[in-house]
């Protein structure tokens, strides 16, 4: 019988807070360059909003790219169609209650705009967060070798360095994450979140 | 204040209900030939799951085909691609709480078994429908005109005329939609994932 499973008004209470928070979607795009920390700042936010009983999907570039863009390459046409992808999946998550986070490259400003507009289209949250760590620092990071290699000539098309990367002009955040935390940087966002009504 | 917000114990026990419905997801998919009645039927039953409160997303073969897989053709390497992408999303939002249903073709054994599997290691909830409309009654309802063309001479590689399609043998339902109506269809799926708690 169910209505054994009644609680009192207290835990209701409780209950039907979390059920709001936990229904309310959103994509958070992290554009930035390689090795700015988009992927680390995702994974500590994600980790928070997790434990508050939120549904994060963390989509992240490489992992994702593997999945629905094999055979797509880092043209200036293919990352276009790459972006659009992984925007329409977090699109279909987002405007169903998942918070997805999008630590993800997208160089370019009219593929980022076409995924904020498909975004406004069908109602759902997008968060536009720029994690604009200086390519000096980022080349020094260079947590997966790519700076490197350009530099020894063994890769063409290092975004920032030797392909575009068009910087947003007016992202919802922008992050210097050279000059703090990665806690700090993760808090941030939440705060963002937060004040928006999304976490 | 929140406390305000404090509803009588009827009311709690019916959102405790529904708040357990509401999360649940699962993917069904459903495979047949062309004009099996596939998405007539995920589409009818989409719309009682809805309005009872699911979080139900409908993942169209032409749609998602055009969004995620723009360049691949209908080879078999292609369809199989295909349907690991679609299975990828389906999965993604399982996992997340949504019913996802997919009418979608998946012509061949290994590919919907690729997706089942993905779900298992996953945990989450998979469910195979084959809508096994007999391609005499698909040729007849012919709803794209695919199989008019087909016999013109106009197009090649159709599932079921010229292109395999390998019937699942063990699905976790069979619908006979030549038999029967669309409602009565949907609610043999609608009785299916009562009976495992997902609906």
């Amino acid at each position: 019988m169910r209505a054994a499973r009644m609680t009192p008004p207290q835990t209701q209470t409780t209950q039907t807070i979390q059920e709001t928070d936990v229904t309310t979607g959103a994509t958070v795009w992290l554009t930035g360059l390689p090795s700015a920390g988009k992927t680390t700042i995702a994974h500590e936010l994600a980790g928070r909003l997790r434990a508050e009983g939120h549904r994060v999907e963390v989509l992240d570039g490489d992992e994702i790219r593997e999945f629905l863009s094999a055979g797509l390459g880092f043209s200036r046409e293919d990352r276009h169609t790459n972006v659009q992808r992984i925007g329409f999946v977090a699109e279909l998550l987002a405007r169903n209650g998942v918070l997805a986070l999008v630590p993800v490259i997208a160089p370019y400003q009219d593929s980022r705009e076409a995924v904020r507009k498909r975004h406004q289209a069908n109602g759902t949250a997008y968060v536009e967060i720029h994690v604009a760590t200086p390519v000096e620092v980022c080349s020094e990071r260079d947590v997966k070798g790519l700076y490197a290699k350009q530099a020894a000539g063994e890769l063409k098309g290092l975004t920032g360095v030797d392909d575009p990367y068009e910087a947003p002009e007016s992202p919802d955040l922008r992050i210097e994450s050279q000059n703090q935390t990665v806690q700090e940087s993760a808090a941030s966002v939440y705060a963002l979140l937060s004040e928006r009504g999304l976490a």
